[in-house]
């Protein structure tokens, strides 16, 4: 696509660091890059230099030295966008990246739209649509679980299940569209019975993709998680327990402090994502007042409860008092499981800090008695936070994580495959009721439109809009 | 140097952006990244190739492709620190980044302290000491002026006009010395004519050097200003007016805002730093007031100062009430210049919008009555704006930036230069009184060394520690 204008851009985070990296894209990326440069080794141009190389030297408009830089050449097509493309390595000062950026879009290069460099490589055919996605979310990901899933579906896993089924059924339509050439001969091109196992295959191919989606959603965005409980049974102390632990672990490498995302942690690779329910319980009037109601839609959201109790209670209680409250816990606790039947609960007694060893081993054999396992923990002390993290992991099954099998985690390829499925089961009732090739063959291009979707293969202009705009600037 | 451990940090700044780069350096740096990397298209190790070369591939953990990477290789000592360089430029997720640095730390790499890339490169006779302290200058610089000086500073100016007058020092030193070994015969291998031409040349650069810096002082922490008056008269007003327009300009390149400094604006590339005098004056009982002496307090850490009045206290006003209040404010405008006599003072009278075309006109001619040039503007609607920058512009000097000469702004050199200055007027004495060649070679002998320390041919651990203590992590 040699007739786009040339595109600039910052494409690191913008801030001072060491060094900052300014991009360049498009026909004349090299030519205008030249013009404003003075290597300090050679007296080549960059026109007449190999790709993938780097060259020292200063950016200079009308003998005023702006930086001294490395610039890589990259020559189309091997790069990045397909296009030449060059990349300014200047001081990381943000004077000099705006200077930079000024002279070019002074001379004739146009800042880039957000995405515009994927796009332009999707366009030049450097990565399917779907890989193109996998890059923004590869750049959003911050546990081992987003990661990794980005990564496999940036490296095309995903993207090639999809096309060979697309190709396999594409296949088939052109034999069945052949035979409605021929529809007054009565031939069959395509063998129904190959064709009814591909639809087969096609079918549970799509439905395991499509369960993978509840899965690979949470992995992506964090699995919700609802701590409630009555007031001051320490909420807030247990979050921050787990909160502050965690950025003393990110804050281990200087200059790379994650942008915190609030009330999420990473544990084991795996991001929970804390549901606020505080302060939404002050009256305690009856079971079904509006506070419960309002806890109880929150708790919806999530995909594990975390019921919190203060264990402090018990203290200095007679076993008959002590008999009385674990009923009333025991109420609340089926009430949630009656409520929540498909959600996992866990049930967390806190402030065990104000309890005697005593009292604790006597909690804890109640924990028989509640019928669910009991986590008692300090989150003052912050004791008994690592049980508490052990019990969330072991909730989440990253079998295939592991496995590395496709997991989908997009919410427009969920809909495109389950738009996909619903024509490949028309496809497959029109075999069983023995509906003729050209009403079958309508349901399978629909079915293929949609999972060319997924790939790019079939792309309109909005789609594309839709897609990058949600990108960064210099991606 | 190749017995140094090899270290890694992060460059770019942290956050997320479209691409990262992390940086290694040290005798292990192309071996240990090979490693973890497998090329996408050779087979060929990272050890065996060329310099400056980049290649793609991925960074991966026992079968964990953590991303996709570009890789640059620099082969000792054709690198920025001397030493084998490999840069890794990832997807701009602050995760990735943490788990490549990660990766590299578990396997021996050492994370990099403050400057450690750039004080390899000094200890590489890569740069000299000023040249590696422009570069943190070059980072920090955010006005067209500071820039130019750091600039200028790291491309070897300053420290060539200091070597070459250390070098021709030194021959002289050597001469003198070897007289003392033969002293008993009297011979002056040293031209005493020369010497003196040699010690008057040197006194001057000195004297010039020296005298740049209040100038390179102000260029790179901007000109301080303090804005002065009674409250009320619209001193917030018309430094968010000034402050504004800057950050409309600012923001024009998306993703490049600038983290702007609070009160700073940069005018024609030149950076003012306004100095906080609200609120420091809300006693008007005498003259003398504590408030007016907090007020010149900070006015006399100004270079220059913005006398405000409100021009609305004219309003209405018959001929002799205007001259009466024009009167206390000649007396206020007085007071200033007598006391900061070396300061440069504007007077500016706001709120304009609330004034008639008739009193506007009068208001000016009262501009000579008052002898002064009286600037008259609308802070609130922005009017006459561009009139009081022009004036801050005039009252700079940028002549010695523009003619490209040498300028100090770096308070270690600025103290060294001082010092060397004194070595070299006792040198003069010596020459003066006749003293004996042993005496003036030892106060040689102390210019040198003063001499020697900006270039960095002279260090001390802790005189290095210093420096580089204060850069950023990566450079």
């Amino acid at each position: 696509m040699d007739n786009q204008d040339t595109i600039i851009a910052l494409a690191t985070p913008s801030g001072i660091g060491a060094i900052a990296v300014i991009r360049l894209s498009g026909k004349d990326a090299i030519r205008i890059v030249d013009s404003f440069f003075k290597s300090k080794i050679s007296t080549k141009s960059l026109l007449k230099q190999k790709t993938h190389t780097i060259h020292l030297g200063h950016i200079v408009d009308n003998d005023r030295f702006i930086d001294e830089v490395l610039i890589t050449v990259f020559i189309d097509p091997n790069s990045y966008t397909g296009e030449n493309v060059v990349e300014i390595s200047c001081h990381g000062s943000v004077f000099i990246q705006q200077e930079i950026i000024q002279l070019f879009i002074q001379n004739g290069i146009r800042l880039a739209n957000p995405g515009e460099f994927t796009l332009r490589a999707f366009l030049n055919g450097k990565l399917d649509l779907s890989q193109a996605e996998a890059v923004a979310d590869l750049i959003a990901s911050d546990s081992k679980a987003s990661h990794q899933i980005a990564m496999q579906q940036m490296r095309g896993g995903f993207s090639n299940e999809i096309e060979n089924l697309r190709q396999e059924l594409l296949n088939f339509a052109s034999l069945i569209e052949l035979e409605l050439d021929f529809a007054e001969e009565d031939v069959e091109f395509a063998n129904r019975d190959d064709f009814q196992k591909l639809v087969h295959k096609i079918t549970s191919v799509l439905k395991r993709l499509i369960e993978s989606f509840a899965y690979g959603n949470v992995l992506k965005n964090g699995i919700p998680v609802a701590i409630i409980g009555e007031p001051n049974v320490g909420k807030s102390t247990l979050l921050n327990a787990l909160l502050n632990e965690e950025k003393a672990i990110v804050s281990e490498i200087a200059g790379t402090t994650r942008d915190a995302v609030e009330d999420e942690i990473i544990i084991e690779g795996v991001a929970y994502r804390f549901i606020d329910t505080a302060g939404i319980r002050e009256t305690k009037d009856t079971i079904e007042s509006i506070g419960i109601k309002k806890t109880f839609e929150k708790a919806s959201q999530a995909q594990v409860i975390a019921y919190l109790i203060d264990g402090s209670i018990l203290r200095k209680k007679t076993e008959n008092q002590q008999k009385q409250l674990l009923g009333f816990i025991q109420t609340e606790i089926d009430n949630i499981k009656t409520r929540f039947p498909d959600k996992k609960i866990l049930i967390i007694a806190n402030k065990t800090d104000l309890l005697s060893d005593w009292e604790i081993s006597n909690l804890k054999s109640q924990s028989r008695v509640l019928g669910t396992n009991l986590l008692l923990l300090s989150a003052k002390n912050k004791e008994g936070i690592s049980a508490l993290k052990n019990e969330l992991t072991s909730l989440v099954n990253t079998g295939a994580l592991s496995n590395n099998q496709t997991i989908v985690s997009n919410s427009r390829h969920f809909e495109a495959l389950n738009k996909a499925l619903i024509e490949i089961n028309s496809v497959q009732n029109g075999i069983d009721n023995k509906l003729s090739s050209d009403l079958i063959a309508i349901d399978i291009r629909e079915a293929l439109s949609y999972l060319g979707e997924i790939t790019g293969k079939v792309t309109t202009e909005d789609l594309l809009g839709n897609i990058f705009a949600n990108f960064c600037i210099g991606k």
